[in-house]
């Protein structure tokens, strides 16, 4: 039986999920994604995405792939699984690849955003941004910032329950924080990112923001490598993985839509 | 024991919810805020609305009261509440008002509004807005509103199950119908709205603006006074409760804070 890999892009607001990765006690993405998949080819179908996303944390441009004996085109794969999955998770591209696509070994870089916002009594937005009622000191915060950008070992930004066998070592290629509209943007662009690492970086940066945490401080907790070092972790509901990158075509102009949908989504 | 009558105005994002009238077996708005005031109370509080909204409908200007014995200004009454409910709902505002105050049988008038969008395959809408991928024929849809301003016996659009010894003769002062960025704004304002009359009144609408429906046969629908006359009935996710007026200062400037979240909530 002829197989072929399949890579899709999908978007998913994570409110009602206890993130991607399958669990057995909670609903998770990957599981209602790997049903509906399942359903549709008669046996079981795993998929593989680029990473996991932890509970409540969105997603604009998460990718994963599969094999599939089936002989649908990329415009009919998008069609027959959106028409299975809840609304609050989407299919917005499929593409068929060759079996060498890996959806996480493939990958050299990712976009998270972190959104947070001081409109904390607007009961629409508490599942889609932080909450922060201080004003925070934003050139401060960019200031910080720079501390993170290149290659650094972020043991100290990281869950202290991590595998020590893992490599830490990450290279952050940007890090821009920028006001809207009624909230704070901040962009992380890296190679990849450890478990909770995304977070915990957005929350000692706010931190820094309210005056709490000091340039030098943020530097000594990243030369000590100690995973007991930071304390902090920005919620969940503030994060989106934005996008994916696969070095070829799979560059921002191909997440134009997703872009689209996380700035108008991020204008609530 | 003196006590005083207490009015909120309150959001709420009914995603969560199984609408706000306590029911035996789910979730109900009534039921949250009725615990969290008991548990200030230390015995059992009942609260009265405006009115029910239905499963998944929000609210951005729900009314209710209650009476206590507990003497808190109208800020602490806010803060001490929010500080007790879940983020998804929260009390903008409260006033001690006097006994005869009913946030049912005083009110004079309330606004809703219906929020339509094409954007199917953003999965952060899909609780806030219904999902209508044909295009809408605006001017239409505006021609045959005008069908239901005024003094009508809506029998043909409420719920079949309705008690027939309500009166179902409403007065609409307004229904207005707005294009926007990205979605259409349905606006109702009328002296009050029975059991699902909004919802089949903006469907009804809808399946106009798809020429599915001439403006002779929703004529006939209203005048018919038949509850099995109209099958339409939109989705509850683009529902929303906007305020409740009782003639007095409670207008749309009072109630301007939740108008700036609701439009702002519209931009997602």
């Amino acid at each position: 039986m002829m197989m072929q890999r399949i890579k899709m892009i999908c978007s998913y607001d994570g409110s009602a999920y206890r993130g991607w990765q399958r669990q057995s006690n909670a609903r998770s993405i990957q599981v209602v994604i790997e049903e509906a998949l399942s359903k549709m080819h008669k046996h079981p179908v795993s998929i593989t995405a680029s990473g996991r996303t932890d509970a409540y944390v969105h997603a604009i441009g998460q990718v994963f792939h599969f094999d599939s004996e089936k002989e649908l085109d990329e415009f009919h794969w998008c069609a027959a699984l959106n028409s299975m999955l809840p609304k609050d998770i989407r299919i917005q591209k499929a593409e068929l690849t060759d079996s060498h696509f890996h959806a996480r070994f493939s990958a050299i870089a990712k976009r998270y955003e972190y959104l947070i916002t001081d409109r904390i009594h607007d009961p629409f937005i508490q599942k889609y941004m932080a909450l922060e009622k201080e004003r925070l000191d934003v050139a401060y915060m960019r200031e910080c910032a720079q501390l993170f950008l290149g290659t650094h070992d972020f043991t100290s930004f990281t869950s202290a329950k991590i595998d020590a066998r893992k490599p830490r070592i990450k290279t952050i290629y940007g890090l821009d924080i920028k006001e809207e509209d009624g909230f704070l943007r901040m962009s992380f662009i890296g190679n990849g990112f450890l478990r909770y690492m995304v977070r915990m970086l957005a929350q000692t940066l706010i931190e820094a923001g309210k005056h709490r945490l000091r340039k030098e401080e943020i530097r000594r907790m990243l030369e000590s490598k100690d995973k007991q070092a930071c304390r902090y972790k920005a919620s969940p509901q503030g994060l989106y993985l934005v996008w994916v990158s696969y070095g070829g075509k799979e560059d921002e102009s191909e997440l134009s839509y997703a872009y689209h949908a996380l700035s108008s989504c991020a204008r609530q």
